[in-house]
């Protein structure tokens, strides 16, 4: 991680992936490069007010589509791939929200398949205020208004699956993918284990803000412009994503039933902190349940995520993957 | 809410319920009353050192003891009982941790049953430093300590159920119960609908503190010595469980898978919070969705715990139960 | 089993019970007794036509009826109570089925929450001749008619559970209660663990039919007489309700989610079959695996119902509970 | 439907695809067409006694190999494919089964994840007569042994799913894939919707038998040579596998929790049933609650599978895909 390039990337609109694995990449990366890259958002900029419905403005599976993919030079299978998250910008002064027909949490959807019609398609368009940090909330069926704090995420990011796979964009699981998790904001790294020959990184679906479990299906849904610096750390796997910042660490897990995302995430969570501390794994594992968090990223995707997470405080700890986000952090700050 | 005696309850061995419903109460409260209870620990103070292994000292169905029920007078069917945690003072200078046989999180159990044999029964004894304000976490295979902070909260709290039920202890339903939250902390409002006559209010299982989850299946727990203060809201119905704090308004929903707990609280604190502020419940959902929390109670208890949290900052929103929080916290200021 | 008492019971409609546990014995029985019970049907005996929406007629928690308790002299906690079911015949000549809001396994529940309004509620009447041994569909928007094999069940038949509780009749779980499978017909001989003195059976609930997982959360509910004998097996304890027939023994699993039903069935099928047979638990697992069939009870009760089922033709296999099924079903062939 | 070519088909080793999706096709075909292709078992033939433990003679991901994809000319997305099974011939007089670590329905894996060690891992070797119609278990820690009857299956079928992705050949889904469920036997018809041009069928993982569900996670594993009819079904969409059988139809649900499996397969049914016959949806609803059969395919895959199952005699239906399956019959009866 010596070198540093700062590169600029920009889909044009046939460029959009809308899988991880499946397709050649896009361009080529080295461990330390700095990236800019465009993001659409997650309805490929097709919804612009309340009256482009997604069922009749987007098509499938012309949803969620991603930037990428980028060939990581020397991320080979059993290595991991670090990302660290140096910004992201809003690249227009709105973002949308909105139900969909059968799809999010507090509605029946393909899966859980019910006999009822569909909720209401509505569509939110939410003003956002860079200046001000603050997102605009604004109801539809009355004059309620509400500035929220402008909170930017990443919601899809991952690389290549093996088993010479191809998954859907809009799919959590371990290569990452739409982990809608609040977490992914600016500061974070993401580790995430590497299946194919150059990782091919790829990332879309950025949200300015969203509560946790996404409930209605989707936060509120941003084009952006996204700056991150990539590193491979060699010979050491990641079985599931996982996240530090400067105070945790955390581990994703991806699965449905949702105590499933829960039991990945904290067994993950336990070995890795055993491994960082020398804790005996049943130690670590009583100690994660007296200070573990456990936040939900999204409860509408096809795999609900659980993240759970530690603080650092952990006793006797080394830095994970040797000391890599600290490295990244101090890289990023002539970045910003 | 005018007159304010405190009583003092302190419940014998043979005293403890190990139910919720089936019980004659133990006293008759009013509203606005102050109580204080001794509550003793989930073990019924049979765990007091790692050589007491829980399968060994306890014995099914004493487990998870709490003390009452409570009659409060003027609470009828279709009410809401208010109960404002005053303080939670553990009663001894240690408290409990414990991995039992087949329960807990990382384990399969009786019912994800599986053919492998259990993971070790160990047991962990935290030191309680009460003015420090920790709770002292020390391995069993190695000799790292950590001092965590001290966050008392209860455990297992609740009323009657409804149909005749008598429920264990160790479950969590539309009633209270085992709820299993860190929310349930001092200062907290807790509201439960009442199912009969008198509401019989019960409580037990505080825990020094708790992870998010309680993968073990235990926080740390202890005895304690609980103060909080009783009220009736009349004619109000509350269908699952709810908590007010200074800040926020919490809804509960307990259920397994645990999606079902997460669509629970999440359809009651949209309803809820529509009905408070007015808007229409498509937008209720859509604000809650960007705003929301969703904290995760337990993911070990018969039944798995979801808490979704929203800031009282909504826009226009009344205050819940008539403002019943802020007149039980001013109550309350007298009473530390 | 020597003696053979054939007593009767009809319920007042005010000695109707709703809980399993919490009630009083309304007669006391010997092993070897034969008992013919009158039982109402789901409703109560309150929706006659399609005008009586269950909705409007009925009355929570005046659901699910049971007749009982019988206390079963020489019951005691650690025994097996067995129940072979002689005769389920059908008191009047129709049955009702019903479409109820947020109930079934095809729309949104109280638990599986939604923001979605409910399917509309309706009901179904089904002819029953008796004579044909048929059950008459009519459909209700068309002049589609069909008629159906008589297939009469019992849907509960449960015991007092353990730790103090009562609980609702709509529950199934290891005491028993509403199983809703059509496996327990004349000539099936069921084993409870027993977790009171005097075992407390009740029963109810009879469905002429009912298709597999009762997806729209009824059978076709009817009263019924039924005729039984009770018997007790000392000293050995049944973790989970299993049925014994001619041909086959069965393991019954409930829960939620679904696999964790299906999980706790083969659990207990598999050790079951391993120590009926005396082959090691691995080898066990391997041979339910390839010769196991599961039937699933119901996917709408508050627990989910799996029976996993072998063939009796289990290499070496002796007879569980010392023959009781052959003992009993030779005792039935004098009281139909 | 007119000419009929048969067609045989045998991979070489490294022709064998281990995705639905993602490869070109190996042949191929016209609707009418016979094709007979030789399946290697779900090891890849390696595991041929006790001593080839799969976790050391297999690797990851050449597990669960299907032959093809066969191009089905004519085949669009929009269209249905109809294959026929004309008959499963085991290819070696042996048939091979496991317990893997970590993989299995009585087990924590990968995903319900537990910190317990694996069960031991295990091969029992099964011999196959063919003449006699049995395949004979023989317990590894006894001397037990037991003929059961041979009933051959496929255990993996499917087409390219749709939105550019590829899914490993050990998933069930809408695309088909590994749904093993024993109903996939000789003179079955499934229908799969055509996601791609061409369809790209491909097959393998022939069982000669398995219980309901898959409990150990294999049934007994054979290479087979298997006979089949493909058709399609022009302008008529299938949104999840179906099954045609002489005496009922049935719709197939993959996901998890297993209620969603359930749900998806009772959805689709009920739909399904409502169009054939002019029922009302609710009609349709109550009818299948009555005479629906449910059966579990497999409760170890990535997603669970549920069959739901109706008698043909449902009140004055039309023949599903315009009589395909009668005619697919008649056109195998001269090929076996």
């Amino acid at each position: 991680m010596s070198a540093v390039d700062k590169i600029v990337y920009r889909p044009a609109r046939d460029e959009l992936a809308y899988t991880f694995g499946g397709r050649m990449p896009v361009a080529h990366l080295r461990s330390g490069d700095v990236l800019q890259v465009f993001t659409e958002d997650c309805f490929g900029g097709l919804v612009r007010g309340p009256a482009d419905l997604p069922s009749q403005v987007c098509r499938m599976p012309y949803l969620n589509p991603v930037s990428g993919p980028f060939f990581v030079e020397d991320a080979e299978p059993g290595d991991t791939l670090a990302v660290h998250v140096v910004s992201i910008v809003p690249a227009r002064d709105w973002g949308i929200s909105a139900a969909f027909p059968h799809f999010g949490a507090l509605t029946s959807t393909t899966h859980t398949a019910t006999l009822q019609p569909p909720l209401e398609e509505r569509v939110w368009v939410y003003g956002i205020d860079r200046q001000a940090g603050t997102v605009r909330f604004e109801a539809t069926d009355s004059d309620h208004t509400i500035d929220l704090p402008l909170d930017p995420m990443i919601g899809t990011i991952g690389v290549a699956p093996g088993g010479f796979e191809a998954r859907s964009a809009l799919v959590p699981d371990t290569h990452g993918g739409n982990l809608d998790t609040p977490q992914l904001r600016a500061g974070t790294t993401l580790y995430l284990g590497v299946n194919v020959h150059g990782a091919m990184l790829a990332l879309g679906d950025a949200h300015a803000r969203q509560g946790e479990g996404e409930a209605c299906g989707a936060g509120i849904e941003v084009a952006a412009t996204i700056t991150f610096i990539v590193d491979v750390v060699k010979d050491e796997p990641t079985p599931w994503p996982r996240l530090e910042t400067g105070t945790s660490i955390m581990s994703v897990g991806c699965a449905r039933p949702l105590e499933d995302a829960y039991r990945i995430a904290h067994h993950d969570l336990v070995t890795w902190a055993s491994t960082l501390t020398g804790l005996n794994v049943l130690d670590a594992y009583q100690l994660v349940s007296q200070i573990g968090r456990a936040l939900i990223g999204n409860v509408c995707d096809p795999n609900y995520v659980i993240v759970a997470v530690a603080d650092k405080a952990l006793p006797a700890a080394r830095a994970p993957y040797g000391g890599m986000h600290e490295r990244m952090r101090q890289l990023a700050t002539g970045q910003r």
